[in-house]
């Protein structure tokens, strides 16, 4: 049994949920809170002492990034990671987006916002002034990050996206973003996840 | 032919330097610097204003990881990009930590202290302070990031580990990370950087 470990509002721990439950592979969910991830036993487990963890047997991944890039590779190759080396490479723009700015601009404001944690404020908030326009002007037209279809870039970008309003962001004002994330959310079996705006979307495009 | 729009001393343009290189790719490089970056016609081809940027034909790539994914499933695949799924997530905790720790930490100081931008100093050394542990003691009983050659992990990570020196970083500090980048630096064909300590590695291990 695959062992996660993760955090219920953790954005990075939900995209490896996202991916486990669309995949339909079971897993044991260790809830590993600030605590849990100072203790020396969780530093022993993986260095950086980040959730999610992901841990299958004898093998141990960390970064969600990387498992999300596993995942794919072990269950969905050529279509999760792409159909061709251009598209995986498209893919892997909002790889890195999602490791660097998505993670230190709203969800870095979110962890301020709405846990109290204390991060450079105004960096965070510059980064997100950044990355916000060229997401949302990415997605003006077409329905996912990449390719036709759902990818590991939607799934790495998509839940401090669609968490921006813990962050303190309008949500409204990003309308392609808004509608992505309900894309996403409207999928067969998504794992729902407190703040993700859930609504209909209304008509296709 | 391909075109990569970089600049000389841009260790993210280096990647992609050192990995066409490698491959026997001829390209025509484009010297892109500040106030061409700042140009609308840049922007035009790429939204984040970043170098490098990869053209071939109407192939257009941004983000230096996602261009070392592309060239990897285009010429060295099952090689360069992981022998199994498992190397291929190992690899991208690589690319996640290039994308975000290495370029926030070491790469952030050196364009503070060798170029003087004024960047959030403070921020950049903790991060730095975080990751180069890390990168250190996974260095201290392998020759390579992850598996047991050359892959994009080392590409995408090699530089700005490089060129702590740049950063006013201690290089004898961290002896597994310096006997990494010569190991690299000592490959056939190797293009040479300013600043990569390429002295010969003495014996074998």
């Amino acid at each position: 049994m695959i062992q996660l470990y993760g955090s219920p509002l953790s954005g990075n721990t939900h995209k490896i949920r996202m991916a486990l439950t669309f995949l339909g592979l079971p897993w044991d969910e260790r809830l590993t809170d600030a605590a849990a991830r100072r203790s020396d036993a969780f530093a022993a487990l993986t260095p950086m002492r980040q959730i999610p963890l992901f841990i299958d047997g004898d093998f141990t991944l960390r970064d969600s990034q990387a498992i999300l890039v596993f995942l794919a590779a072990r269950h969905r190759p050529g279509d999760w990671d792409g159909r061709t080396p251009e598209e995986r490479g498209e893919i892997h723009i909002w790889l890195s987006h999602a490791a660097n700015e998505i993670a230190n601009g709203p969800a870095a404001l979110r962890l301020a916002r709405k846990f109290g944690l204390a991060i450079a404020e105004d960096q965070a908030a510059q980064v997100t002034a950044r990355i916000l326009p060229v997401v949302e002007a990415h997605l003006a037209d077409r329905d996912w990050l990449a390719g036709d279809r759902l990818t590991i870039a939607d799934l790495a970008a998509g839940p401090y996206l669609a968490l921006m309003g813990d962050a303190g962001i309008d949500v409204a004002a990003w309308p392609a973003i808004r509608d992505w994330t309900r894309r996403i959310a409207a999928l067969p079996d998504f794992p729902a996840m407190p703040g993700w705006p859930a609504a209909p979307i209304e008509g296709a495009r």
